[in-house]
This record gives C-alpha cells, structure tokens and sequence, in this order.
C-alpha cells in the first residue's frame, strides 16, 4: 500500500506541476486581453506557446502512464467515487487523449486555426463565404483526424464531444436536444405571434459607465463573487478566468446606452466565477480540484444570469436600488414594465444577442449542422443554403447575409467542433439543478426579495462545486436532482414565465 | 566552423528559453504589485516560485557549460567585442555564478530573506533593532558564504557587488566614491548654512491625482517612453519591470498633496524603461540584448528624473503646460520660485525622499557600512552607533530612531549587500554621459526649451541602449565619453546648479 501511496502522490505531484504551468499561461492570457501593451502581442504569442508546450510535454511524459498503469491496479481505484478513484480515472481520460495525437497534427492543427480564424474574419466582413469554405473543409477534414486519433464508438462527433464535454455522446445528448427543439420552437412561435410586446426602450437609455460598474459590482458581490479572491475588469469579450487559487478574473464590457448588456454580462461571468471560487482548493492542480464540463460550467453562469438575475424575486430586490443608482433612465418607471423589457423575447440572426428563449434555437440550428459536417451527411460547400433554410424554419426569418448567417461564430474556423451543445446542455442543466433547489430551499424567491442569495450559492458550492470532477455531467445531474437530464425543467421554466409575460 | 555555429545557435536558443520562462515570471510579479487579488499571494508565491526554480534548473543545465567550454575555444570569441564574443563572455560570466551556488544554500538563503524581510518589517516599526540584529547577523554570514562560493581575488565585497554591477570592485569604486565625498560633503554643508531657501510649499498644494497622471503621462511620452510597447500603472512601491520585446511596465504612486513624488518619479521610471525600450529586439533572450547592470540603468533613470527634469530648460517648456494643468496651484507662481521649489536641497534622514545633491551620502554612508560589515571591522551589533555617528558626521544631524536611521531599508535584510552603490554610481555615470551628450548635441537646453526632447533619447539608443552588455560599466563610460569614470562631472554639475540656486 506505502508504495501506491507514493506513486499516487507522485502522480498529483505531476499533475500540479502541468497545472502550475498552466495558471502562469493564464495569467498570460488573462494580460492580454486586458492590459497588456499592443506592441506585447508577439513577445506575449511566444510566452503564452512555450508554456503550453511545457505543460504538454510534462503531461504526455510516459512515467504518468506508468504510474497510472500501476495504480490502475490497485486498491485505490475500488471505490468508484473515492478521491484516489476519481483522480486516477481523469488522469487516464486526458493522459490518454493527449497521448493519442500525434506532434504532427498538433502543430498543423493549431496552425490551420491561427490561418483560419483570420481568413474567416475577412470573409464575415466581406460576406465572402467562398473565401472560408477551403478553410472550413480543411477544418473540418482535421477534426475527422483528430476524432479518429482519439477514437469513438459510433460517431467521430463523440469523440469531439468528448473534449467539452466529457464523456456526453451525440446518442444521449442528442435526443435529450431532439425533444427539446421540439417543445421549443412552438413557444418561440407563439411568443412572436404575441401581441403583447414589452417596452424595451427603457433600457436603452442613459446608463452612465461608472454607475454601471459599481451597481454590477455590487450585484456581483452580493451574489457572492468573494473579490478579495477575484477582479472584475473590461474586455471587448467578456470572459471568467479561474487562474489559481485565490484568482479568479471576469471581465464584461460597458455600453452607455444599454442597461443589460453589462450588467447580466456581469452575473454570467459571475455565475462562473462562483463555480472557480467554490472548487475546492485544497484538491488544485488535480480533477477533484477541477470543473466538471463546460455545460455544467454554463449552467451556474446561466443560473444566475437567467434564472435567478432575469426573476422577479430578484428584481424585488434590485430595481428599487437601480432606479437609486439611474435615476434619470428608471424614475417613474413601473417594476413590470422594466422586469418585461429585461426579459424581451425575440427572433434575432445573432446567437451571442439573442434572448434565453431563442438563444437555445440558435444552438440546436448549430449542432444539427456540425454534427451532420462530420457525419459526411452535409458538404461544407452548402453551409449557407442549409443554414438559412433551417433559421426559416425555426425563426420564420432568413439571414440577408452570411455575417448574420453561418459566417457569424468564430468556433468552426478554431476547430472547435462538438462546442456549442455545451451552451444548450448549460440551459439544461441549469434549469433542473435550480428546480431542485427550489425545493430544497422552500423561500428562494423570498430570499431573492430580500436580498439574499448565499444560501443559494451555499447549495450549489456543496452539491455542485465541491465535487469538482468526482461525477462526469450525466452522473451529477443525477446525484444532483435525482433524475436524468431532462428538457421538461427548462421547458416548464420557460412556459411558466413567458406564458404569464406574454400571456400565452 | 559550422560546428560552432551550431553550438552557438544552441547556446543562445538555451539562454532565450531561460529568458522566456524568467519574462513569464516577470509579468507575473507585475501582477502581483498592481492587480492581482489579496487572496491570491499564496499561488502567485508557488506560480514565480516554480518558474524561478525551472529557469535555473535550465540554466545550470551542463550542456551550457559543454557548449561554452567548446566555444571559448573557437573562432567566435576572437574579437573582443563581437556579438559572438560578448553574449559568450557573459553567458559564461552567469553560468558560472549560478552552478557555483550549491542548491542548498540558494534554498537557506531565500528563506532566510524572507524570514529576515518580516522581522526587519517588524523591527522597524517597533524601533527594536535587537529584534533585527540576529537576522542581520545571519544574513551577513550568508552572503559571506555566497561570496566564498562565487569566489574574489581580494575582497568579498567584490562577489556580491560584481552581482549588481558586473565587473566593478571596491577598489575602483570605492576611490571614486571616496573622492566624490570629500567634495560633495562641502556642498552639502555650504547649501545648508545658505540663508537661500526655497518656497517649497509651491509644490505643497492640491494636485489633482487625475491631473497629475495625465500630466506625467505626457511628460513620459514627450521624452521617449512608446505607450503603445509599454503601460504606466499604480503601486505602492514605485518600479520599472521590462517585461518582454514591446513590453514595458512602469508604475507611480500619487500624492494629491504633492507635485513632485510622483512626476519626478514617473521621469525616473521612464528612464528605466526608456533604456528597456531601446534595447534591441533581435538580441532580446541574449546578453546583446539585456542592459549592463544595475548603475548604468540607474544612471538613466537619474538622467531623465533630474539632470533633464530638474532643469530650467526642461521647465521653459513644461512649466507653463503645469500652470494650465494645475491653475488653482500654480497660476500666479514666478518660474523662479518653481524652479527652486523642485530643486530644494536639505539635509533629511529618510535616503527614498532625499534631494539630488544629499542622496549621494546617504549611499556612501551605507556603502562604507556594508563593506566593513562583510570585512569583519565592524560587527552587527555596533550598527545602530556606527550610523548616528557617520549621520551627524555628514549631515549635522542625528536620527531620532532608528527607523529613520539602520533600519530604514529592505535592502540588508534581502540579503542585498552591494547593492547600494549602484545608486550613486547611476548618478556618477548620468553627470558624465549628460555631459558628453551636451557637447555632441550643441543646442540641447534649447531642444529641451522647444519641447524637444528625442535626439537626447536618439543619443542614448545609440551610444548606450543598444550595445546591450557589449562592455561593463567601467568600459562603456570609456567608450562613450573617451574618459574613465570620474566623478568631477557630477561635482562640475551640482556646483554649477546648486551655486547658483544657493548664491554659494
């Protein structure tokens, strides 16, 4: 047993040190998008690209595959979800997958994306489709290579999948998606036929930048982002770095003229940062100490995004200190009106502006799309036929052009295949995980009203945060709500709201 | 010869990756001091930790003593001053200082100075020097043991100071130091029995922090600091960190209630980072590209901050600018008064906030000091009476405590010993590069009058920025000006400047 011991502790040892490298490389990152000098970019590229290659070259180092080989048989793996268990099955996954792709597909794979992301920008901003399509094929021809590096039972898109989110395989989160679309589109359909439209021209006033800032500040605080251990800071992208312990970074972006773009930006980079700040520290640098997925990580930014910050309890809260903190946009202003324009529901060609509603419609439009790439069911070549014949038909709209059409996300032209269920599967998640704790804390809303949101924050730390990677996203949402992961909580979420709001 | 082309392809590639790691470490520590979050020391501690530790274990790597073992034998070191034969000499200079240290005395030695930091911190502000004094005692021990290692012809003093300012010994030093003070302690004694005082109150009004930034900013750009390859940010303890090619990073701190803290040493840090700035890229990672040591950095800092910013030429064009900028303060003041204002010598206990003319025996009181430390003629325990006796000697004046007497520098307890002379040898080497660079350029007080302040900045690219370490110190003063150092220009420029001011 002593000697298993040690060759666990040699393995976390490793798997820190990889860590490690990788928080320094985060900061790095985190420098570049927020204060770092112009003229640093290149100097920053070699920087942030040798620590990168440090860490995969101390990852892929064959003693982790020994002592993983040896450790694989012994006493620590029994208990499936033991701490020991738990580390050494998550090592396995990502040693394994690291291991399985070769340098040479590695280096034309990041190089292929570093060309591809710029010709794709020229053609979004030429409405050039033909421009990216050899680009996008040679992606998508790639991906096929690295699925087939990483191996698949039936689909190349699981193994893709599998980066984002692991273990989740087109099988089971497809359909779960499938039956979603199918509830989905109609309550779209009927909110645009509503006649009931809210007045958003109430949050499109003046909303002076620094008053912004303290009153998202605030929210975020209250919410319980702990900034004594975190920033927040302004990026053209709004994006939450978990650098290391005790560092955890979000960032939004102001717009003068808008009260929500910043602010439920804030509480969406909060929700994550909530996540970092509640794994648990002692288990850094190892699974345990690591989020599960990206779905469940968009599920707490979207929780208190969503769920909790577009929720009337909250605002019961919050509009009273807002029409304080803009007086001369909110005075006067009735709470269902405003509560109303924040929650605004309409068909829109862009993904990253859409509503909570529709939002998820552009994601299914999406998966459906990139699955069928891979499958060889769909040429890269029809991409924007395909496109606009599906957004008719889910959103009765077509695109005038590709920029607000296929050509308008950044993630193909990076490869990143198999990504964007990962938003929808947060929605999902969210949804289920914040029903049931609503029935575990009786007085959620109550709280929201008055103010308090820790013991919410308390809930998902214990039975979310805490475990870090103990359960894969499909296990948890078990453990969590004692059910599979199911559309019917988000779809009851949303009928229940925007029924009352748009009197369907 | 291809043979040595590659080994010394390898050699500089071994150094840039050494370079690499320590610039992601330098970021980090630029963090550290500006934004990162309380909560998040403990990481940041293991993160430059790591990153120090992986950057010496690849520079003690004995393949770097193979490569220059086989190159001291080639062609490439022939010429004395080739690329070749420089980044060689100092690699090999490096190296050997860094393997001479047995790892366990590095490790003794950081934890001991970080010991030693807390206590002094302590020991200060409780004015207990006994609480420092076994610190001091063992710090002094250590660096003896660090130069046994390094290993001197005469004197210990000469192994840690040649780690500050390679090359350079207590004899050449100290004699020029030695002579500086028997002519400066006579100024320092005529301005104070002069009955000329300034009215420094002048520049004890409000200055509106936003207004001093961007004064001071202005002021940077206008001598050479490129804000698009660098950043001016807030700190507590003021400093410049050349992170990386096009990446350069000073700080200041404000004093709303003064003028002069922070401009004066936002001049002083633009000088470091002008001579960051003016490094070449090409050789960035090698010796050709890094700068001499620390007196020659200090003499530019020291150049900008005083020989240029305190000047009346420098004021012709920026005082009127301040009057605009600073109305309630300045509007109605005669130049005169202004000038003498930010030109005030007096006698002061504190070595941070001294003058230009009274800074320098602050150093060589602490220079004397250290040396006979390290020489055994004086113990430890005798430094409390060693520095009121040397105080009043020089100044007339005895502290009051030792808190603004032995115990007012960080320096000693990190170990840091040799380290202060590089501050008057910056402003020694500053007077006599300052006063080549007037006879070069004929017209400088008028460029400086007009605004103008680039061609002195050209100057120094050109004759010091960017031979990087292609000569020491000692060298390049001969190099640049045709005299070996002396300090007769400092002594010229400070009885010119100061006679004048004080009718003496």
């Amino acid at each position: 047993m002593a000697k298993y011991d040690e060759q666990y502790k040699e393995l976390l040892n490793r798997c820190k040190e990889v860590n490690t490298i990788g928080s320094c490389a985060g900061l790095l990152g985190w420098d570049e998008r927020t204060y770092m000098p112009r003229a640093g970019a290149a100097s920053r590229a070699t920087q942030i690209s040798y620590l990168s290659g440090l860490a995969h070259e101390k990852f892929v180092d064959p003693r982790i595959g020994e002592l993983l080989a040896e450790l694989e048989q012994s006493p620590l793996v029994k208990e499936q979800f033991s701490d020991t268990a738990v580390n050494i099955r998550e090592i396995r996954h990502d040693y394994d997958k690291s291991v399985k792709v070769p340098k040479e597909l590695v280096e034309e794979l990041s190089h292929t994306r570093t060309m591809a992301q710029g010709i794709w920008a020229e053609a979004r901003k030429e409405l050039n489709f033909p421009k990216f399509l050899p680009w996008l094929e040679k992606i998508i021809k790639l991906d096929l290579r690295l699925a087939d590096c990483y191996g698949y039972k039936k689909d190349p898109y699981d193994a893709l999948l599998d980066n984002y989110e692991p273990g989740a395989t087109f099988e089971t989160i497809g359909k779960v998606l499938a039956d979603f679309r199918k509830d989905l589109v109609p309550i779209v359909a009927a909110i645009i036929d509503s006649p009931k439209k809210p007045n958003i021209s109430i949050i499109e006033r003046d909303y002076p930048v620094e008053r912004q800032a303290m009153f998202g500040q605030s929210a975020a605080a209250a919410i319980g982002f702990d900034f004594s251990a975190g920033r927040l800071d302004i990026t053209t992208h709004p994006f939450c770095s978990g650098i290391a312990p005790g560092d955890t970074r979000i960032t939004t972006r102001y717009n003068p003229r808008h009260f929500g773009q910043a602010f439920f930006g804030i509480l969406h980079e909060t929700g994550h940062g909530i996540y970092d700040q509640g794994l648990k520290h002692e288990h850094w640098g190892a699974p345990l100490g690591d989020s599960v997925s990206l779905g469940i990580h968009e599920s707490q930014s979207r929780m208190w995004e969503n769920l909790v910050g577009r929720s009337r309890s909250f605002w019961r809260h919050f509009f009273p200190r807002a029409q304080q903190m803009f007086p001369e946009a909110l005075q006067g202003v009735k709470f269902d009106d405003f509560y109303f324009a924040i929650n605004d529901v309409r068909p829109s060609y862009i993904r990253v502006e859409a509503d909570e509603v529709t939002y998820n419609v552009h994601i299914i439009l999406r998966f459906e799309i990139e699955h069928a790439f891979l499958n060889g069911e769909v040429k890269p070549s029809e991409l924007p036929g395909l496109w606009n014949e599906k957004f008719k038909q889910f959103f009765g709209i077509t695109p005038r052009n590709d920029a607000e059409g296929c050509l308008q996300d950044v993630h193909w032209s990076m490869g990143y295949i198999g990504y964007f269920p990962t938003y929808t599967l947060g929605n999902l998640y969210s949804a289920q995980f914040f029903a049931k704790a609503k029935q575990d804390i009786k007085d959620l809303d109550e709280q929201f009203a008055r103010g308090e949101f820790l013991q919410l924050k308390k809930w998902l730390n214990t039975n979310i945060h805490e475990h870090g990677k103990r359960y894969r996203a499909e296990k948890l949402v078990e453990v969590v709500t004692g059910k599979p992961l199911s559309h019917q909580p988000l779809i009851d979420y949303l009928k229940s709201k925007f029924g009352e709001l748009y009197g369907i």
